[in-house]
């Protein structure tokens, strides 16, 4: 039986070492070159091609490379008894935590004030503050809300966090549930989303949600494109409710050459890299589930289908 | 006997009311409104006009609210045997290993290059790399570069300093002297200028020392700006020595506005906002050298103006 490894954005050839020093007996086999489609019995995937896991009548597994399942629960195809496990790992963990804490000492520096006016080369020093006035919102609390919150804690930011089920971390405040989102955006500095793409959060990011934020708040969506209602966005870039912007996903990736945001001057955009697993450390994961795979034991971290993660 | 107070850029209403909770007979006199000169036995002063102190007949002693005392010291009137203190400050420290952490999470994570890429509205996803892999150089482990270092390595970075004195910091390679410049410069993904301005460090930042940093290394001024020769800057940038520079402090400040750093594409310019203090917090230490003076007692954080710092 073999491993099929599908993803335009990592490395075959780290990620076919990292497993076989661990499974020296592994079979990889890296997409396009599959082989006999009924020897594979597992998948580790990031965006495949739509229909590809429907062509291996012998899988038995389908392991994500990243923490969001929504792209694959997309395709209609996806066989629908087959396991399918989020991927859970330190490094993808830290890198998305720390993704979260750049971009908010980016805003609570004014760093987007300071870019502004170096296009009109204009020199002027805004009020300095401590990391305690700088109020941070997470969308999501779970693996990566969780550490991204304590990550800034110990920077000395506020932090507050909103989730579907309460959470317990230690000096941020959990809101929890539809009824609390308003109270939750009272008074953030900074939305952070790193929410799940469900039926329930699809289009969260929208006109209703940022006029319950305070005048001047800025945005970072590194959850997925369609949490965010884009026209909705720009007004609310245009009417100064929302400062500034950093887009790390969007409804269409790559986002099109011709979209009005690459050129917007209060968007920062990057290219989907907020998050990334070291196949080294990623590794674990994808072996541990392997042998409980073949031995029969439950799967980690499996996806709820339903639920949607 | 009053306290002088003569800054453009900080508060004077927070400064006043954050010494008189502490000493509540002190008379604090706001430049430009200084009163009978004769009654100023000392002054706090960030950028004071060239001149002003000299026309102090019975100053006692200088308070820097900047930790760098060259401009001070630039000043031919400067009062020669008035004691100089330079300001050492938890909020001070705290703010400046902030701003040095966000341009090294910047770098790490390839904003500059985002950026750039967003520009022609160009979508590519770099390798990603864990943060051992970056390894910043700080030139200057006082007390602002070892707070800096030790947050640095916090985060996972690689961390070498570079000093007149050799230092002993956890986890930090320590190169002191103009002998070992060489080596310190070898391999570095980030260099971070901290250094005190000096008849030594002036110009430091200049071609030969570019020469020596790997090709695609990013440089962070927030030293002084006479730390660097721009000339050298720019070709360093061009021939892509440097891949990118970030400047918050300048040979002349404002940075004039037909300065070309405001349109270069591979420079960030910020105007000297790196650290600050708060008030309540600085307070603290020239509350408690205004006591050692009035006692009689030795100054604390004395500027050894021979040294420069």
């Amino acid at each position: 039986m073999a491993l099929l490894f599908a993803s335009p954005d990592d490395d075959p050839v780290a990620w076919s070492a990292a497993l076989r020093r661990r499974l020296p007996d592994l079979e990889v086999r890296v997409f396009p070159d599959i082989g006999d489609p009924a020897q594979i019995d597992c998948a580790l995937v990031w965006l495949p091609p739509p229909g590809l896991l429907a062509r291996l009548p012998n899988l038995r597994a389908i392991f994500s490379l990243g923490a969001g399942v929504d792209r694959l629960l997309e395709d209609p195809t996806l066989p629908p008894d087959v396991p399918l496990c989020r991927m859970v790992d330190p490094s993808l963990t830290a890198s998305m935590a720390e993704f979260v804490l750049l971009h908010v000492l980016r805003y609570h520096r004014d760093l987007d004030v300071y870019e502004a006016q170096q296009r009109r080369a204009e020199w002027r020093l805004l009020l300095p503050k401590p990391p305690s006035a700088t109020v941070v919102g997470l969308l999501g609390l779970g693996e990566l809300g969780t550490a991204s919150a304590r990550l800034l804690r110990a920077h000395g930011f506020g932090v507050v966090g909103w989730s579907r089920t309460r959470k317990a971390i230690e000096g941020v405040r959990s809101f929890a549930g539809p009824a609390e989102l308003p109270a939750f955006l009272e008074g953030l500095s900074v939305l952070v989303c790193l929410l799940p793409l469900t039926p329930e959060t699809r289009g969260i990011l929208n006109a209703a949600l940022f006029a319950r934020l305070p005048e001047g708040a800025r945005l970072v969506n590194l959850g997925r494109g369609a949490h965010l209602v884009e026209e909705h966005l720009e007004a609310a870039l245009d009417s100064g409710r929302l400062a500034h912007a950093t887009l790390d996903v969007f409804a269409r990736e790559p986002l099109p050459k011709e979209h009005p945001f690459w050129r917007h001057p209060k968007i920062t955009v990057t290219p989907h890299v907020a998050a990334y697993c070291q196949p080294e450390s990623a590794a674990e994961l994808v072996v541990e589930n392997i042998r409980r795979l073949r031995s029969g034991r439950p799967l980690l971290h499996l996806v709820d289908r339903a639920r949607g993660y």
